[in-house]
């Protein structure tokens, strides 16, 4: 938690008679009860796109749940008074036209992981009308134009085409992607945007050379602000993923006849490894992560030793330097393992994504935004991937999270308090504010 | 290695002139070629029905390769005088006709696992035929009926019904199987056995009540007659195996944002316990033997943390004491492991079968037939089960292990050099001697 971020009300009421140009922005009790309301019934209403069991959602790209979801988010947008667009990937804005055509926008996705929860991705689109709302209502036409962006397939949880949305707006889609990349029943990209009326051949024209910021609300996933008690995140990286996948070849055997001194067990290798690769993760400390998450072995007979182990390991960290000592560090236990046990290890990269830093001045006027509204907040990095990454190669971005209860993510219990979410709104608005309206 | 049988053959010449009924019975130089031939080619004559790629074997009851192997082993027994027989699941019978109806029986089965090799099982029909040929050719018609017996799904390869045609004999077929069993495409036991011209309606002809003796002849599938420099195992017992179906649930996460601190990660508790296995197997010494064969993990994501890891544990060893002691040892692992990392475990028997003794008076048989032959031999355990388990609930049994090169078996490159599967042919020739001709 930041020094300044401990506020009482009473210095937050002091620091208020600077002469901030936001100072009037503070949301009246009124307001917080408003918008509360509105941003707890687009939820419930978000939700009932691709409801099933025990609260989860499953939301997948160009899907009916997703159609439905898309559709109500526009009919919102106009309500409100917001000028909507398709992009030619299916994406949606919503526009509050300001003096000038370059554009300060703010959003997330609508997609989810399959059984994931209400909050992740959509929240963040919720959050940025509420704003885009509010300060329409209170503050009138904005110098630059505002747009709340409602993306789609930033969770890969459909296609193997992560930041689907955001790529489309940096132009960087590949020309192949479409008609390669199929669903898990072989339904291609280009297919299922077909079923949606949109036209993969069309894509390029998605892409955007007008905005002038971005910033991403969206639910932390983690439990550093709960643990903390702090109310905002202040994204300014994020961390940089590393992936490996590896192959541990011993020798199989029946289970009763081959004696335990004659064993090269992959299994047993790869098990010494998992708790390896967790003690790698720990003895770093945060943020480092480390994660096994799949695993096979063969031939996977009750009665046989295992001669093969395929697993994969993920590594996280925010300094790329970090990234790669930790690198050689997974390497040398792998080699370690295998060597004492006789074992055959083949590693292989299977994802190199750099760490990313956000815009300073984004960062700042989020900064600003927190000391304004008076709320406990931190500087942080994102342990996982947005599409704020991809948008910040077009224009400065940096992200706000809000607290996630438990630090649970892509679960059906996944939630945000609704008034952690109203200061989130009052933090963004404030944001948008400094970003939008001041000349 | 008995001390008795490192015998010089100086020595060995010495006990043959003790006044032994089988002192006659030695193998000639002559002899040993010609049967080390016969074997040779019955070995390569029955590995071509179902062979596969890099040499291997695949031989499941009732299919085509099966029925070929069969069918030829039937042709090889009536071109060397053996009166065969057919049951009523399929398995086939030699029978060298004594004074007697009581019958001495000697082989073991035909189908072999999948990709498998040349040696398992089959090797065990060959010698016992080769023996009963060399008997019949040189010492006539036995006071005992002599029986090689080729049996069939030993292996549970393709159903989940092992020692069914020595399960079959012992009347241990339960009503309910040959409709209920069914192999990886859906076919059942009775279909399987009705396209082979068999009655699974009459199953229960099988039943032999007139079975004197049992002697099975098997490679070891192991390494110790290798290791120890032995010729031939005395298999006086078969080891008890347990089975354990564990779960162990903790917590999914996103891979990037679940901290490592705050992490229920169920693989890694299931690696802690895969280690652990191997430790309580490795600590209690030979021939104790404990593995874990399958392991799987949920939901199994790349960068998803797993919440869910489902995995067994296979524990062997002579004493049905020691067992429960391993029992116990594991259990206690897997709650300990459970507890310190907050994980849910949930454990079941998914099998349990005693430790066997065989029977005395067969050990001796063959143990006799050892020091006359003078070949290195020990007695030992079967760390794995065979036929001879079940038949010997019908008659005194025990078995004969020859020597696996590398302890190498279900794999293509299983192997018994052929002097000492001679030597084994010879050893068993010596204890049907004893068990069929002697009044």
């Amino acid at each position: 938690m930041c020094i300044a971020s401990r506020l009482s009300p009473d210095r937050g009421a002091t620091l208020s008679h600077v002469a901030s140009p936001t100072a009037a922005l503070r949301f009246s009790a009124g307001d917080r009860d408003q918008i509360g309301k509105t941003a707890g019934e687009l939820i419930a209403r978000m939700r009932r796109h691709g409801a099933g069991p025990g609260g989860s959602v499953t939301r997948l790209v160009y899907t009916e749940p997703w159609q439905a979801a898309m559709a109500e988010l526009e009919a919102w947008f106009s309500e409100i008074g917001l000028e909507v667009r398709t992009d030619s990937v299916g994406s949606r804005f919503g526009r509050l036209a300001g003096e000038r055509t370059e554009v300060v926008m703010s959003g997330s996705h609508v997609d989810s992981v399959s059984s994931g929860g209400a909050y992740d991705g959509v929240l963040g689109v919720i959050m940025a009308a509420c704003a885009a709302n509010w300060l329409a209502a209170t503050q009138g036409e904005p110098v630059r134009s505002l747009e709340v962006f409602a993306g789609c397939e930033e969770e890969s949880s459909r296609f193997a085409c992560n930041f689907w949305g955001s790529r489309a707006l940096a132009g960087l889609v590949e020309p192949g992607e479409p008609g390669r990349l199929a669903d898990s029943e072989g339904v291609t990209i280009a297919e299922a945007m077909r079923a949606c009326e949109l036209d993969p051949g069309r894509i390029l024209e998605a892409r955007r050379t007008d905005l002038a910021a971005y910033v991403e609300p969206h639910i932390e996933q983690g439990a550093v602000l709960e643990e903390a008690g702090d109310l905002i995140g202040i994204v300014d990286r994020v961390v940089g993923v590393r992936g490996l996948q590896v192959s541990l070849s011993g020798v199989t055997g029946h289970a009763g006849t081959l004696a335990m001194a004659n064993r090269r067990d992959a299994l047993a290798g790869a098990a010494e490894i998992v708790l390896g690769v967790e003690r790698v993760g720990r003895s770093r400390g945060v943020p480092t992560v480390a994660t096994v998450g799949q695993i096979e072995v063969l031939p996977g007979g009750f009665n046989q030793v295992p001669g093969l182990a395929r697993f994969t390991i993920d590594f996280r960290h925010p300094e790329d330097e970090v990234l790669g000592q930790l690198d050689g560090e997974l390497r040398a236990l792998i080699a370690r393992v295998a060597a004492a046990r006789e074992l055959e290890a083949q590693v292989s990269q299977r994802l190199r994504q750099p760490a990313i830093r956000f815009d300073d001045r984004i960062c700042a006027a989020l900064e600003e935004a927190c000391l304004d509204a008076a709320v406990a907040w931190r500087r942080m990095p994102s342990l996982a991937g947005h599409d704020a990454q991809v948008i910040g190669r077009l224009c400065p971005a940096a992200m706000l999270f809000v607290p996630s209860r438990g630090g649970v993510s892509h679960r059906p219990d996944e939630e945000t308090r609704l008034p952690d979410i109203v200061s989130g709104i009052e933090v963004l608005a404030r944001a948008l504010f400094r970003l939008a309206y001041l000349r």
